[in-house]
């Protein structure tokens, strides 16, 4: 039985890894969606993150078979917990690129972004996706060093939101205030999906070396 | 040991209540800030949710503690999964009136919200306010008839989150992008609210009824 039940945690733990490659891919394909004006994939994404969305529903339904099935021992308990915490910010990372996925459906064939904003976009998207496979290998590695370098990943999201902001309110927006109204979005999607990420790593730290309580980065 | 078993889990629900309070008298002092430009009360705000943060983390670890003292019967531990998903809406919920108050801080002394859209932005408050009490009656009560109430209240706030959208959007707006980008972003943050809130009900329906698994709202 104590077998089996270590079969099960192994198990629940792939479960969090696909998840990550999984909420990883979708906001990659979201971004390309948003940046190509790609309506058949940005349909993709949603169906894609249906699933997503289903997956986090089991792992959640096994973290409680899990804890049914016998009582574990206090550090695997700590991993069934912490697990349960990380499934929900996967899923609201795939959540978030389904939103990037349905402002690029919702504006097609017109492209959301104006020219000058590509840029940003494009590197808020390639910083976003990075940032899944890095908590991806924290998960995988339980590497508390690369933890750490999801809150630098962070900062530069971060100020490229605020930035953003600024651009969008300054003289020089000429694009009119629908547009501004889908760019504050859609900078705050990934704005959110990194914190989330920052929250798996802090989440892996804690269940590695039962210090810092994960502070949550509620912005 | 079962009997103080029996007695924190009292407790635990205990706090599940004073935290569904302290985040909805929150989002209630936010949107007062709001409304009256005042700086002060979205201060204290920001303090008080700190404080509603710091017993989030407590009611974690408390959950973890319950099932850790000693293995709980199925029923008890629904209850505790259920509420540490609970604990993590409700946290949400107080962030989200921190991030309220915090939009009423930077614009001050000017008023964040042109005089046409304040009285959509009372009637969000209102019915985020009353959805926090809703959550908090069916909390205390584990009453699935009430939770019914909540997805109502919800569709509400989505419709004036969407015409609010569109009027921003549209071409009697004359406030500028500024002033776009923040009641963008506020719409939003009661939106979210209003979700976490329904999240919180889908939990006890599930825990009371083992039906229905909670369809996530990852809007």
């Amino acid at each position: 039985m104590r077998e089996r039940f270590h079969e099960r945690l192994d198990s629940f733990a792939g479960t969090l890894g696909t998840l990550c490659e999984l909420s990883g891919t979708a906001m990659r394909l979201a971004t390309a969606a948003l940046l190509n004006t790609d309506l058949v994939l940005a349909e993709q994404v949603i169906d894609d993150v249906g699933r997503i969305d289903r997956l986090a529903l089991e792992c959640e339904e096994n973290a409680f078979t899990l804890l049914a099935l016998q009582a574990p021992v206090a550090s695997e308990l700590r991993q069934i917990v912490g697990g349960i915490h990380i499934v929900a910010d996967l899923g609201r990372m795939g959540g978030l690129a389904r939103h990037v996925a349905q402002v690029a459906r919702r504006r097609h064939p017109d492209p959301v972004l104006p020219e000058e904003v590509r840029a940003e976009f494009a590197e808020m998207g390639r910083i976003a996706v990075a940032m899944a496979a890095t908590a991806g290998d924290v998960l995988a590695g339980h590497d508390p060093e690369r933890a750490a370098g999801l809150g630098v990943d962070d900062e530069a999201v971060d100020e490229m939101h605020g930035r953003l902001l600024v651009h969008i309110a300054g003289p020089d927006w000429d694009h009119g205030v629908q547009s501004a109204i889908d760019v504050t979005l859609l900078a705050r999607y990934y704005e959110r999906y990194a914190d989330h990420a920052v929250q798996v790593g802090r989440r892996v730290v804690y269940l590695v070396t039962g210090l810092n309580p994960p502070a949550d980065t509620r912005r």
